[in-house]
């Protein structure tokens, strides 16, 4: 009785305490209850150098100065102009006045962001290998109403500002902005350095605003690799200016090509935020749209059965013994890499779902034997990573050129799996570096039906209820059970560099991008960021805790602009002021 | 060889004939290959008279020609204005000049539309029961460039002019719409005279422009009734004068309210368009939102564990025995009914899930026993029905009513069913009408994942992967495959009166609305304007055919503003010029 009365008090003089929401969740922080207030003269210095910032600010070039004061901008403009939050969705109705301060007592003010950057910037920290750049950083707020952010480098002060900016809330009345959790000092560092999204502009093309846009919200989610699967089987978006004709051919439209310029404009933007945007040109299968200006390159474009050829239509893949394919992709590379490394430490390879019949239909070839094919494709694979290297690049694969094709690898090459964890055991243990997109887990286009169609009789039988292969529909909470290192030896588990979302969009365009990226991609980036074990309870982190933050968070991205879905119902994150346990299911 | 060169033949001299794309199908209707222009000034005549119509124009009271003087300034608004359809995106890379005519050639103007309306509306026009207005009309447009348009009322004069605004394409240069189906004639009229979406604006609120562009999408649609579940326990969403209090504290927020203006904007927007707006309050159960201003009606709201007292959290259920909530429902109905009688001849008085357990807790009763809540529910709902039939309305009800509680109702009462074909197959049989929503094909919200909460531990493992209860998603190619009268003898089918996609609102909310009904609701709506089979075969329809129409709609909605889901790859949609089998998978 007497336990009961305790938790009753403790409730009651918990139940309007925020919750610190900070998503992805800080490696370490402590906080009081303290009301501080933003205004927009807070006095912000850059190693001691005081540091203008104005609403819109851009970088005019990536130095690091440049870099912090345009993030030193958005954070500020992020708080006090665009996000706007009013907390009132998260606290039982009408609890909105017990939950904000009293802005008619008297105000305690933030005066000063004190920015310190430890170490200089090297070149690699614009454009880092998985490791090379440290992101970690530590904020402190003292109730004197002074910010302190310390970082080893600028992607380190850019992470801690994105932390920074999800502390405040605006007060009702539209004219206060304050954050009620100091003091406050949170430590804070990444588990996995590749954190990232696949994005596929080849099924569907995306504008480039669309682009920017994701790789805002990647920046808040402290993600740092937009890796875009520009080019398959379907269109060819990339101009390559040595070759105009493939894109003039190959892409859907002419208004949906990436120039040279808006590859540039993509490539920067991710630099200024953190976010390393590397492309994808898969080869040598999912590649037929270089069969509307190269016919000659390519076998079985568009075959028919599809399925004996490849996993979907169109089929295409390049010949695999072929001097022409040589020629071709000495003149891409020669072309593309000098175009992506300024930005990007990697270029992706691809090398999935080759499938031996194509070259059946190869003349040089005729054969879909496995002893034929190694040699060849062996040899396509050294001539192809070769080329990245001597850009300048590391390339990466899909799991299949190492696994299923036996084909031999650098040691530098980074490895993408897709088909889950026993493909990451045998790459880690054979020493491969990987990044796991688990389809199981981490295919957010899977659960949306088949795209395919299927006549009256055998077909519609055989095919209904008309499912997709890899569904159902892979929630958060679901993605959020998914650790990349399970089952793996400490070794092994110190190979793996981190993972990716990946959104194919066989139904998937800029109608529908937004929701379906958001918020799941979030509850991937506190696997790959905070790791699924919470270091305070050494146990697996729970949906329980995570759920109010998820929805603070996801209402942060929407008052962001970003059209997250919901994650559950409104009831549920107001009738117990959103701690995750109104709507449990205990059993 | 003979019949395969024939057949290239063919499919040289057809492969830019464009397709007649009206969705849903028309009854019947002969095209030819004329182009005639449409231009801003076409003459308009309604039963002979000069009708002028200006983009924007609003009804200014529900007569008959207001309403289609409106409907004639909103299609030519699409076509010219909103839409402005250059279908590139279904044709193969390249083809838009093969296929768009020759502007510098001399061109054929439409002239006239002459819109005939041979009977006078009877007041039922503007808010029928199901039958209760002829929705057909007859469509022609000759080479000499006259329109006629007949019907026998201006609800089947709205419907032909949407099927009008799909006949036309924009030309590339922007300066010219033209149809290429002249000369045209069509016929049309619909199978089932109910066709309808749900939305629950309970768990979820929709703001009042959410509401009325989904009223535009469903016109366009030829769908006919939008079901509000405007409360359930989660929130009480609708202002009561006669109760402020209801909406006052069962509103999520004060912002969170439909206003009596609100309603009556909604339900107005809906006549003009032939889109019937009706109310559910569901009770006894689904009720629970009452307790915050009520707490003395209600049992078990919020009780726990949810599951021993409801579907989902939080319970909440009238008490069955009680003056107190036949004074309330009388004050309720005293004050709701009047205000929707004038648009709607429904209210949904819902119905399902009542859990027996709820009355344990009901101090008046005290048990979970049939054969006592049988009696007192037959009561509460000849009560509650006799309340709406007062108002001048017929009760809807939700099947458990009849079915699994054995409630004797009234033959006007309509039973819709969600639990599936044996439902419709025992209600039939028992003479009662129906609307068909069988989750299996029609809960648009299925398949997305659980929304609940799961502790680590046996919570998390026995719900792990997390799926909901009715998942996976239903793709439009099953609810396209879905016919509510499969299995029933002829009389029995002559009782379904139609059906409703359902968007039940966990995990949906505006972010993500549209993309969730639509195309997947246009699936349905052709099964229930031109049934699952297709009169010219006697088979049923085929997605091969049906899918290059859907694409073409879907793109015709994203132009005028909806964020409708992408069905499948552009490519698929352009490599046969959008004839369905290029992505067809062949067993």
């Amino acid at each position: 009785m007497f336990a009961r009365l305790v938790s009753c008090a403790v409730l009651l003089s918990t139940v309007l305490q925020p919750v610190l929401a900070v998503w992805p969740a800080p490696k370490s922080y402590t906080k009081g209850n303290s009301v501080l207030y933003l205004h927009q003269n807070l006095q912000v210095t850059y190693n001691g150098e005081a540091l203008t910032y104005t609403y819109g600010y851009s970088p005019r070039a990536p130095t690091s100065k440049e870099i912090v004061q345009a993030a030193v901008s958005r954070a500020l403009g992020t708080i006090l102009n665009e996000e706007k939050f009013v907390p009132w969705m998260l606290l039982n109705r009408g609890q909105l006045k017990n939950f904000e301060p009293d802005v008619h007592k008297g105000q305690k003010w933030l005066s000063s962001l004190k920015i310190v950057q430890t170490a200089e910037d090297k070149p690699s920290a614009f454009k880092p290998l998985a490791g090379e750049v440290d992101e970690s950083y530590k904020l402190t707020i003292g109730t004197d109403g002074d910010i302190k952010l310390t970082a080893a480098s600028s992607v380190g002060i850019l992470r801690g500002l994105e932390t920074f900016t999800q502390l405040f809330f605006m007060h009702s009345s539209g004219t206060f902005w304050y954050t009620p959790f100091a003091p406050l000092s949170i430590e804070d560092a990444p588990k996995f350095p590749h954190r990232g999204v696949l994005l596929d502009t080849s099924r569907h093309w995306f504008p480039v605003s669309d682009i920017k846009r994701t790789i805002d919200a990647m920046a808040w989610n402290k993600l740092n690799r937009l890796h875009i699967h520009v080019t398959d089987s379907q269109s060819w978006p990339l101009e390559i200016p040595a070759m105009p004709e493939l894109a003039q051919k190959g892409a859907y439209t002419p208004s949906q090509i990436y120039t040279t310029a808006d590859l540039d404009e993509i490539q920067r933007y991710g630099v200024y935020r953190g976010v390393e945007v590397y492309l994808e040109i898969d080869m040598p299968s999912h590649i037929g749209s270089v069969a509307e200006s190269h016919p000659e390159l390519i076998v079985a474009y568009d075959a028919h059965p599809y399925h004996w050829y490849c996993a979907q239509p169109p089929c295409g893949a390049f010949k695999l013994n072929n001097t022409g394919v040589d020629k071709f992709l000495d003149t891409l590379f020669a072309d593309l890499m000098p175009r992506v490394a300024p930005y990007s430490a990697y270029f992706h390879t691809g090398g999935d779902e080759l499938n031996a019949n194509d070259s059946m239909l190869d003349e040089g070839i005729r054969s879909n034997r496995s002893e034929v094919l190694q040699p060849l494709l062996q040899k396509f694979v050294d001539k192809l990573h070769q080329r990245v290297r001597n850009g300048g690049l590391t390339p990466l694969t899909w799991e299949e050129i190492p696994l299923d094709w036996n084909v031999t690898i650098g040691k530098d090459t980074v490895v993408q799996t897709w088909l889950g964890a026993p493909s990451v055991k045998k790459l880690t243990r054979m020493g491969h570096k990987v990044i796991d997109s688990n389809y199981n887990f981490w295919y957010l286009d899977c659960g949306r039906g088949q795209w395919l169609n299927f006549a009256n009789g055998a077909a519609f039988r055989t095919f209904y209820p008309f499912n997709d292969w890899c569904g159902p529909t892979k929630s958060w909470r679901l993605i959020y059970s998914h650790d990349p290192t399970a089952g793996l030896t400490e070794a092994e588990a110190a190979l793996v560099l981190g993972g990716e979302v990946a959104v194919w969009t066989e139904t998937i365009d800029p109608q529908t991008l937004d929701s379906i990226i958001w918020p799941r991609a979030s509850a991937a980036v506190e696997v790959l960021w905070s790791g699924r074990t919470d270091p305070a309870t050494g146990q697996n982190r729970s949906m329980i805790e995570a759920q109010p933050r998820l929805v603070e968070w996801r209402e942060r991205m929407v008052n962001r602009g970003i059209r997250a879905a919901a994650i559950t119902q409104q009831w549920c994150s107001m009738a117990d002021d959103n701690k995750g346990t109104a709507c449990e299911h205990v059993v």
